[in-house]
């Protein structure tokens, strides 16, 4: 199959041995002459990549030697430091194309002092990239591989079983000892093994606890393995389909959480569960429903089948969690809030009723308590606040507030009960985010008039071309700069009181019911709906909002601070939010405006992370136990931090750069009964 | 709850120590006075059972303190060298009654030097009451364990899972590290744990692989786990519900295999599964089904629920193995004959479709090559050859023979393709073992006329009282009793042709096409059939027993003797074998008749073994690599000892004691074209 190797003495610049080097890594040493780069590869600890074991199938192991001086790492690297092409990579090359300069290392043999690098994707342990610069970056490493391995035929004068010889080439060829094997994959061992003509692809699982052999394909198989990272919030379902060797995103779908019918927050599901038998059955069926058809849609989006999938990491909060994993979640509904397990949940995928191949995993992520979940361990795992240097907040806004603090010094989480409102729901015009909602709004404070602009259109609606008949509500992002902008231009009181005509000075609010409603839109004369903000509508931010902060506040208090040094908003919410009217409406503490960064969805590039990163499994797991988790529910002070946080005060807020200095007006319309001064008479009584 | 502990002082004889002796173990120590019994036990290392861990609630630790000298121990023991009856123990007595001149090992405390006896039911490692004597006795080493554990309650302010919790008293309590916990136990545990106030009764699998949950009760469980042994022949199945603390059997059922409808020998269920598209997944749906429906049926017996049932293990031929397991046995249709997995499968009950509790386990026993099966290797570990110092033969009659000769100079195993002949299929009057079947024959030297009897009855033919009408057929002992018979009276000659009334000298034969027809019972007078061995019948016998014989020479010739010390006859149709009918027709090699033995269903034993030992199942795993393993397919030997062992030569056999001497007559009729005559030169002319 090879041509001879060379004799090695012939070029040999130091007679039976040679300096090799390697990059980017830098690690060196000397080989003898005549040695494969992949063997010099592994004698150094070098991060270069092969499935077929050196057979010079898989292409994995290219190399890029570099020709020259290289002063820096004291050598010079002759033209003829490898071997030349030999026949194995004649061929490969003729066949599929090898890029110019590149070499098979498990063929091309080290002749003379060289420096050989080794490109991002021969490697390993390749870096998925990140958008963001600000935190650290994903490395691979896999869960899952695949090897290509040898078995020995069966010899009847010495019988031993197929996967007894199968388990020794594992062991003999990759150091991979007492692979477990289940059933469905036994049941294919033998026509494989055949096929194959005793050459064998073997998709392993790997997770530390002992490896799994999880599918076996008849010699060398191409194509990579995948797997899904799923994040499911109690609104909506998240699935990224995930090249398990290079970490790259190759399909991606959301879905409702088909759980709504059974109750909008997660405290009315649990209450579901508790009244009606059977009721957290119905909820894990619907839930696990709908992550099949997710599965089906990102199959049909990459074009790949379901059993090319061989593992499922999932991120969601405990509620959720316990559903999923179909434990009735009513323990969770009152206190002391016990998890029915906090660790990492791993098993077979088809032990929750998941589609995909035949012996896949799925593996969750480890709750923090019994109100901050694994999604919470999947942000801290994204934004890894446990090696920042500065005081980080990090909110993850969802139906559910999950709140960390912390820094390299040590992390607090909580969870607060912030509601649906900041989610668009029970908001008079509130809808999704979806094409037609306002999701951006300015107030002009000489007017008191809105100008806005909708998902869907580049324009704003006092723009040329906006279409007017368009607009079909408020979406979350847009309900929250709404009532910052209703503040900042006086529209509403500190005590978040919506003005009559009279007490604004303008005709902007109409009465409803007994108070008022302010007109963002009126879309009637285009078909199109009236478009308020109500007080009740109002009410509801400032008590979602004020849950929000509180939890924040009691995670400060237990830290001893009262200001925080950068703000991460996680949750796909968190991505839309306009940091400066969180900060107007005292969402989350003031800081400086550049601190604070919207992580996107957090919670599902931690379970990315944790799909593509064995290491980072067992990092979260130490990062998580080691957590102070604080308790909401039963702390006094939530309700006091609560209390004090419904009102939104006039405040000056100065920021570098920007818009330079924000005043939040001192404004008390009177009269009217607040939900503040009802708080603070009902406090006083108490 | 208990009584303050008594003043150690005021009653030990030494000071501040004690002298314990446990008996039978006889292992004795010092312990301070005031040591309770179990924690004395424990720490002397004797097998003293408690479920409780010590709470006196189990009674599982009950002994037996004796009064008096015992000069053999060196010490004397006076009536006080236990404490007095404290309340736990009184209100144990009061409620369930505590056998006179008993104590419960947790309370009582050691006062002074005393002899304790254990009694075998307070013994972990009871030993199961087997009724031969000449094997060793099996013991009970629970791979399923009941653990009564205390469980820290959630505590919001530092939260943690109730899995973890419990999981910490495993540890602290019992010693075990890192149970896993599957879906459906995990979904049970929140209500059970507060159910039972905190106590939990665990039944734990612990096989040496790592420990697993496999369910809880609340509180304390009284009633002791339950297990299957199922020995799986390609003509029947047996299970056989098992008490898990006791060995003790508490239901058996059998059934037909349903596979028979594919195919009569194994052979032709692998044809099946050869030539039908899906066919070994039918037989697979088929045996598993069967399998359900005797799970039912011993459930009903023993009054017991499935989901009592926590472990099944598993006997069976590689054929069954594989169809069993979901593998197509094709691979085992030709040479090499490979098995797909030749060692121990374990894993999820629900795994192989099984209704069991919830997280039952189950488990094969390895295979021993690709003909000779777990049930091979279930024989091995009930009748431990391994470890005999006489030369064993072991003979596993069924459709297949599985052949095992050696002693603790180490094995040999083969298989051998006796066909149905001997389980009385195949034979013209031949039927099961059921009531009606010839299972005894005599027949007279001189009239050359049979005596017979029939299952169901005592009485033999020529007895009053026989009902003639009631005779249905043979069976598979009878038919082999009946041609060892007709040889021994002449009736057949060497070559086992059936001799013509003119040959014979009387007129019991009769014409049957071109041969002869020997007539063992005229039913038809009596509305019943003609019971007859055809020459057909006698050739279908001759070619069984010569592959019987050929596989056991093979054995012999590789371990290189010509005679064995002892035989084992093996399988519910070897224990109905006349030895010395099988040795007059030359089935097994002649040895002394008193050095036959049958054991029963040795399959099925040692299925049993394996489901309450331990060890046992990492022995007999040992003990099978080591078996050398002989291809009767491939061996030329095989052939020529199968033409050899044939006919049924003439010879006299000496029997100490018994019959004395047993003569088989030199008889040939000549004329006939024997079977011998045909293939001697049928070999001559290759």
């Amino acid at each position: 199959m090879t041509d001879r190797p060379q004799d090695p003495a012939a070029l040999s610049q130091n007679g039976d041995d040679a300096l090799v080097i390697f990059t980017p890594s830098g690690r060196r040493g000397r080989v003898a002459a005549g040695t494969k780069v992949l063997d010099a590869a592994r004698k150094l600890g070098v991060d270069l990549d092969s499935v077929c074991g050196g057979r010079g199938i898989c292409s994995k192991c290219q190399v890029a030697p570099q020709i020259g001086d290289f002063p820096k790492h004291g050598v010079s690297a002759a033209a003829g430091c490898l071997s030349d092409f030999n026949a194995v990579e004649r061929r490969y090359d003729e066949k599929r194309g090898l890029k110019p300069g590149r070499r098979l290392g498990c063929q091309a043999q080290i002749m003379g002092d060289c420096v050989i690098d080794v490109p991002p994707e021969s490697q390993v342990h390749k870096q998925v990239v990140r958008k963001r610069a600000d935190i650290r970056p994903i490395a691979v490493d896999p869960v899952i591989r695949r090897l290509l391995v040898e078995v020995a035929e069966p010899d009847m004068h010495d019988p031993s079983g197929d996967l007894e010889r199968l388990k020794a080439a594992l062991r003999d060829q990759w150091g991979v000892e007492g692979a477990a094997c289940p059933l469905p994959v036994l049941a294919r061992l033998q026509p494989v093994l055949r096929d194959g003509g005793w050459q064998v692809t073997v998709t392993l699982h790997d997770a530390g606890a002992g490896a799994t052999i999880l599918d076996l394909a008849p010699g060398f198989a191409e194509d990579a393995p995948l797997g899904l990272a799923f994040d499911i919030g109690s609104t909506t379902i998240a699935c990224h389909l995930t090249d398990l060797a290079t970490g790259e995103v190759r399909a991606a779908a959301g879905a409702m959480n088909p759980q709504i019918r059974f109750g909008e927050d997660l405290m009315s599901r649990v209450s579901y569960s508790m009244m009606n038998e059977g009721g957290a059955a119905e909820m894990t069926a619907a839930v696990r429903e709908a992550i099949n058809g997710l599965i089906g849609e990102v199959c049909a989006e990459a074009g790949v089948a379901r059993d090319a999938l061989y593992e499922a990491v999932f991120v969601c909060n405990p509620v959720m969690h316990h559903l999923f994993l179909g434990v009735d979640p009513k323990e969770l509904g009152w206190a002391p809030f016990a998890l029915a397990t906090s660790e990492p949940v791993s098993g077979a995928a088809s032990d929750l009723g998941l589609s995909l191949a035949p012996a896949a995993r799925f593996h969750l992520l480890p709750c923090v308590a019994g109100h901050v979940g694994a999604d919470a361990a999947a942000v801290v795992l994204s934004e890894a606040p446990q090696e920042a240097e500065k005081l980080t907040l990090i909110v993850d806004v969802g139906t559910n507030a999950e709140i960390v603090l912390g820094d390299r010094n040590g992390l607090l989480a909580c969870s607060s009960p912030t509601g649906p409102a900041f989610e668009g729901a029970q908001i008079s015009s509130g809808q999704r985010a979806a094409p037609g909602a306002i999701e951006r709004i300015r107030i002009d404070p000489e007017t008191k008039r809105a100008r806005f602009r909708v998902i869907g259109s580049d324009l704003w609606s006092d723009e040329d071309g906006f279409d007017h008949g368009a607009v079909t509500g408020i979406c979350g992002s847009g309900i929250i700069e709404a009532v910052a902008e209703m503040r900042l231009a006086g529209v509403i009181d500190e005590d978040g009181a919506v003005g009559s005509p009279a007490q604004i000075g303008l005709p902007v609010t109409v009465p409803g019911g007994r108070t008022f409603d302010y007109v963002v839109h009126d879309g009637t004369a285009f078909g199109g709906p009236l478009v308020t903000v109500t007080q009740a509508d109002v009410r509801a931010i400032q008590l979602a909002k004020a849950a929000l902060m509180a939890g924040a506040r009691l995670l400060m208090d237990r830290r001893g601070v009262d200001a925080v040094e950068r703000v991460v908003l996680a949750g796909a919410f968190g991505a839309h939010i306009s940091p400066l009217h969180a900060m107007v409406l005292g969402m989350i503490p003031d800081c400086p405006l550049e601190a604070v960064v919207s992580a996107g969805n957090a919670a599902g590039t931690g379970a990315r992370i944790a799909l593509v990163n064995k290491a980072a499994r067992a990092e979260i797991g130490r990062v998580v136990r080691r957590i102070e988790k604080v308790e909401t529910a039963v702390e006094p002070r939530f309700q006091e931090h609560f209390v004090e946080a419904i009102a939104v005060p006039h405040k000056t807020m100065r920021f570098a750069g920007l818009e330079g200095v924000v005043r939040v007006p001192g404004v008390r319309f009177g009269g009217g009964d607040s939900v503040n001064a009802r708080s603070r008479r009902r406090r006083k009584s108490s």
